[in-house]
């Protein structure tokens, strides 16, 4: 079999990016180890950037997104007992849209569908070969049988623990990486949200977040130690320790419940660079990690795929290589702006277990400056709606 | 005897104080462990905020400032071998003066000689005494007599070494610190500085920085190992160093010469709390120290004087011991900003030995954010001209 894009993974990287050059009339297959099903069983974040909901309509799948996601113009940070709000609409004219992760790979999915373009679940031994030279090809085995497809090139959509990145030779990579000393303990409650907008909290005791999936469910997070187990955490102790780390009002006004989903995420930074080896291209989580802290995952693999479908395109309708070539540059200097954005929210609102009484009062006095300025909100808001692809 | 407000320390804070007094007919004495000659032979930071030079003008001691004095609307920050401007006077309106810190002093010590204010200088084992009560009081020794001066308030502006804060129980005061793994090493030389505005260096070989005193006189730094020696950096040493550090163009057009003194300085972060002790008060240095990254330990000190002195001044002409007991409050929310913006420019600039090749990246996200956003720019503008008082 041949096709022109061989993509591998069908997470919302690849499902856009599949979607954005089906529309473009450029033949392509996506290959995915995992099921339909559990694909979409997947629980990741839910805040959208303008640039994604842009690129979401670009691609025809934003329909259900404009009718039922929120748009949030603002958060508050809470500290000292109080909340603050960031105004992100009045700070930069945009803002951005709470719609589940899982909720936009059920979009893609069945625009891919409807567009009658080739997806593979549950494609066992995916192996990307030759993308150092002309004629790369995939092999993968699906119902016991062996696969090839020859393509022009792939695309490594296959998040941080596939194939692709580790297909590699480890002299041509180089890997940047910071674990944090913590993790966050995240539930689903089928709760209204305490606020109809975000929450983030620093608290002395930890940094908390009251976010939300829609008006009637709710998703809360507090930062535990990064060996925690969630057997330790009956939903009691996690609605007090919630509540212990916000405001007494917004405590007082949270609504608990039997929670539907409880689990624990690490946060840890990642960048592999380049991202471009011939003719494969990392997009999205298999080429760099965000904590979760500035909700840029999701929104950075987008914007890979931004950098990466302009390449693809003008590669096929042009004939010029120039975009494929700019694609690792381009994209890793906005991932590099994303990843210090993510560390830095992450560093002014978790406790570290090694900052020290100076380290917190620097962090306090970083909370104190922000809502004295308008210029470091403007620097908050510019980067949590999404700096220009 | 008896006075008003006794001042311990003849620095910038101590004449400054004094002045502000005297002009208000507030009685007062300074009293000064070292000789004037020595003081005067302390050179220090030469960066003033557009505040100070207000307060320094309403003390009646800025006509050679503003004769002699070089404003500066802008600074270079130079990384990947180009420079780039922050338009300190575009981004907020405001510009710095660069004045040597020591010819601040000359000129409020001119200004107390012919107010006829009473300075005390050589002062051996001041110790203020009964703070915490109604009447304190100073003893000294001069010229192998013992003294006693009575008064109502003492302030302390004798510096981080100084007896004052020594003097308070250590269960009264928190301390915060943070000693940096690196220290400046800095020579002046009579040669024309490399560019009219300074320039702050972050190279892989560690940060510098040109700076000058006057059109003819250069104040250049290198980041150097905490226990390095001056004897190991004879002149060429220093000037190949800078030279690598700094763009090529820059390090061409650098003229080099005899150095006229050499001195390493370490890089501390420190801040006491409170800042008031019933009737005795710490103003400058004496109260918390910023590396030298950011220029701000002068206006700091002149920014504690300010508070200090509108207290001082509502007591004594309208009665009220409000702004007296606001100041260390007012005082410590603009310290602690400078404290996070010294630490933030300090942590951008400088190599680290334990930073790491992710935190490497991370330092030059920063630096390639900043000049990507004006409201990264209008930040760093804001802070290095001066936060509000």
């Amino acid at each position: 079999m041949r096709t022109q894009v061989v993509i591998i993974g069908s997470g919302p990287a690849g499902l856009l990016l599949g979607q954005l050059l089906t529309n473009a009339g450029i033949d392509n297959v996506i290959l995915e180890r995992a099921s339909k099903a559990h694909v979409l069983e997947r629980i990741r974040a839910g805040v959208l950037e303008e640039g994604t909901v842009h690129m979401l309509e670009q691609a025809g799948a934003a329909d259900r997104l404009h009718r039922e996601g929120l748009p949030h113009d603002g958060f508050d940070i809470a500290f000292d007992g109080r909340r603050h709000r960031v105004d992100l609409f009045g700070l930069t004219g945009k803002r951005v849209m709470v719609y589940g992760q899982t909720e936009v790979t059920r979009d893609l999915m069945t625009a891919r569908e409807a567009a009658g373009a080739l997806s593979v679940y549950e494609a066992e031994d995916v192996q990307p070969h030759d993308f150092d030279s002309q004629r790369p090809f995939v092999t993968y085995r699906s119902a016991g049988e062996s696969h090839r497809i020859d393509c022009d090139f792939i695309a490594g959509c296959d998040g941080y623990h596939g194939v692709c990145r580790r297909s590699v030779p480890e002299r041509s990579i180089a890997v940047y990486e910071k674990i944090y000393p913590f993790a966050w303990l995240g539930i689903i409650a089928d709760v209204p949200p305490v606020s109809h907008e975000l929450i983030y909290a620093n608290h002395p005791r930890g940094f908390a977040l009251c976010s939300m999936r829609s008006p009637t469910r709710s998703r809360y997070y507090v930062q535990v130690p990064p060996d925690e187990k969630i057997e330790n955490w009956p939903d009691d102790r996690f609605w007090d320790e919630i509540r212990h780390r916000l405001p007494p009002a917004t405590a007082e006004a949270m609504t608990t419940a039997h929670t539907v989903e409880k689990s624990i995420a690490l946060m840890r930074s990642f960048v592999a660079e380049p991202l471009r080896f011939g003719r494969l291209f990392l997009a999205g989580d298999a080429g760099h990690i965000v904590p979760a802290t500035g909700a840029k995952g999701l929104n950075l693999a987008v914007s890979d795929v931004h950098y990466l479908f302009e390449g693809l395109r003008e590669y096929y309708s042009e004939g010029s290589g120039a975009g494929l070539d700019a694609y690792s540059e381009r994209a890793l200097a906005r991932v590099w702006k994303a990843e210090r954005f993510s560390w830095w929210m992450t560093h002014t609102l978790h406790r570290f277990p090694d900052q020290g009484a100076f380290g917190q009062k620097i962090q306090h006095a970083e909370l104190d400056y922000l809502f004295s300025s308008r210029a470091a909100l403007t620097m908050l808001a510019e980067n949590y709606v999404g700096l220009p692809f």
